[in-house]
């Protein structure tokens, strides 16, 4: 971890600090387009030349079986099929909450306008293969969709090395409602689901993780009309901590998130001079021995171990830095939820690890990373939902607006806007002297 | 108009009349990465010799000062001022019906999850100069900008031949509580508001529409992690009529879009061959003589007429479709909302003109277009705000959620998240026997 003081930073080095993981590399950009290119005009053919030269396997069916996801179900071990169904239900229970209908609106008399949501169809969800199995992000975006009623989801996962799928991916996509399933990753994976091709079905929206290709591809994707959830980049976290912290607690998930992958960013902001170096020191102890080391200790190395003068200038640091999560582990963390400006999910207090909300409580663990939670929210309900507005206008409503129409439409120089209104104010006019 | 029976198109018929506005232009790509490295590189000099080349003036102070701001609303006509206000109170009032707080969920015993609202900002705000003057721009994106909490909200509106912005756009813009208005256009103003410049300011999230320079220039805004409220093409109608329809009122409809631009979209879908002809003959009559009679004419041109066998079919094409503004123009309008799949905002009824939604009826008029309306949703509150899930477990929540955790963590193989969950179970096992 990299030391510093934050009273001793000028604004310039904070924000170097803060910024991380450009997405704007002129070469992967130039090695997504030429697969869109390929895959637009030779579909199919193109996704299996792909997946021989990236994934190293020839695929003659991309889409995953029904008796292929029966068996993998049958293959998963009870404890983890119990698991993923309690993470299922609460991942369930709290996006449920999230659908709140809107009332009508009359904003003024006989001029009512309403919003309605609509579920997006079809979408497209991906999951990245390589150093982890991730069916917690089979839940954490099937589910949602399910419950948003997107009528049609399509998930692509790479092939292993033998042209398969894990088998608690498959039982994943199964508790969340998922049929169709196609073995295809990497750009090639969004270029398919961008164009459509003989056997990948076109979508409209497409959701995930993935590599820094597959962010780009994600990127050129909406150069095409097709939406995505965001851009992500690799996991981070930014624990604020006193010196009430434990620090076995604070070092453990830093340690979690560091194993994701060298490129994870963690960050470390106490008041606490004695909890950094109490921290520090259960992170050499923590870290030997684990499976993933190597990750954790180039992680490690990048990260951050800041001293704040104030819990107020902790925070200060962490919405400018916009962390992915956040955990509070100071003394009666919840009084400081208002200060919280930037951020993609929350952990408050000591037994709240980010772990949690990575697989189960029922909060989302797709959220923004790299700065991004400034502007953009996780996954949500709203993610699988387009908000269409309504409106209706009495005649007596349309009259009562009708000045206030034209004199805009005079200004912004649009005559036929202005006759649209003068038209039918005509005809209401005529009609009362006829009556 | 262009007439077709829709039961006479094929498939591949019916898609191609669906296509529109594709947005990846190579050369308009490569222009605008030129700006924006110039801009990134230089700053003002470049974004002053930019506006040297496009809008053909030179420009020292981007800012409009306070005075040129209080001088506009005392230029601007009485009559203007209060159409602007009435707008304003009803966009004010069905945006703010739109903050709907939540409640915590408890998702199971002990763990509790919610989400809450932040503003984003600085954001930024483009109002194009060009063939219009758009002071209606400014309210739509101004007003809940404001009521969502924005603290900081920058407007870039190009500057006229005579280096100046017009008045209505400045009292919209007092109106709606902006004050950091700068004068420069086009794709060097995304671009500026992108890095950021000497004099002007860098955001988090840009908003607005423009012309396919502006567009193109957004979307590689999101490579730089500037998030934008969505790619806007050329304005669209799509009016579904029947036999009750008045002729004279759509036609009227489908004139006050075309006249936006010789590329705006204009579709009538009929089940009735009367409505269709006498819609084309009020069209001939209604155009003749309009001040943009040749935007009018051109888009027309264009402009589809399609008879539907039944308003099923009618439905089915405009989902399709997806267009910005959906007119029904039928018989009990309101029995239909339910079939409506894709659309940016719906106008029910004779009484309800486009013009309403564009000016002030309360809903806004940023919209989806070319299609977008089938994932992308209007602007809305949601637009100016992320939502940040927050979760707090009791040490009884962690421990019944433990289990799930750990079974977890142990298919992805990540057995340092496995530890931030055990090492706290641990320390709970501990206490408890010391207890």
């Amino acid at each position: 971890m990299k030391k510093y003081r934050l009273s001793e930073l000028t604004a310039g080095e904070i924000r170097r600090l803060c910024q991380r993981n450009p997405i704007d590399d002129e070469e992967i950009v130039s090695v997504c387009r030429f697969i869109f290119q390929a895959v637009a005009e030779k579909g199919d053919e193109a996704v299996r030349s792909f997946t021989l030269q990236f994934d190293g396997v020839e695929i003659d069916e991309f889409r995953v079986g029904a008796d292929a996801i029966n068996e993998a179900v049958q293959e998963t071990a009870p404890e983890v099929m119990t698991a993923l169904q309690q993470a299922a239900a609460n991942i369930r229970k709290f996006h449920s909450a999230q659908q709140i209908p809107e009332k009508p609106v009359e904003t003024q008399p006989g001029v009512t306008c309403w919003r309605a949501s609509r579920a997006i169809s079809p979408i497209g969800i991906y999951v990245p293969g390589g150093t982890a199995v991730l069916p917690s992000t089979v839940l954490m975006l099937g589910i949602p969709a399910r419950l948003a009623g997107c009528a049609r989801i399509i998930l692509c996962v790479p092939p292993d090395s033998e042209g398969k799928v894990s088998p608690e991916v498959l039982a994943a996509a199964q508790i969340a409602g998922i049929r169709q399933i196609f073995k295809v990753g990497g750009a090639q994976a969004i270029a398919a689901m961008t164009f459509g091709t003989e056997s990948i079905p076109q979508v409209e929206k497409i959701f995930g993780p993935g590599n820094r290709y597959v962010q780009t591809a994600k990127l050129l994707a909406t150069f095409h009309g097709v939406a995505i959830d965001m851009v992500a980049g690799p996991s981070e976290v930014l624990v604020i901590a006193d010196e009430t912290a434990s620090a076995e607690f604070v070092a453990s998930d830093l340690i979690s998130q560091a194993e994701h992958g060298g490129d994870s960013r963690v960050v470390l902001v106490s008041t606490s001079e004695k909890l950094i170096e109490d921290v520090l020191g259960e992170l050499h102890k923590q870290a030997a021995g684990l499976p993933r080391e190597n990750y954790v200790q180039a992680s490690l190395s990048e990260g951050l171990a800041l001293l704040a003068e104030s819990l107020d200038e902790a925070f200060d640091f962490s919405n400018r830095y916009a962390p992915e999560h956040l955990i509070l582990n100071v003394d009666d963390p919840r009084q400081y939820q208002g200060l919280i400006q930037s951020a993609g999910s929350v952990f408050i207090g000591p037994w709240s690890p980010e772990v949690a909300g990575d697989y189960a409580s029922g909060t989302n663990h797709t959220l923004p990373t790299s700065g991004m939670a400034r502007a953009y929210s996780g996954v949500s309900m709203d993610s699988f939902v387009k908000k269409i507005t309504f409106q209706e206008l009495t005649p007596e409503g349309l009259r009562s607006l009708a000045p206030t129409l034209e004199a805009l439409a005079r200004i912004e120089s649009l005559e036929g806007h202005r006759r649209a209104v003068s038209i039918r104010i005509e005809k209401l006019d005529e009609d009362e002297s006829d009556g």
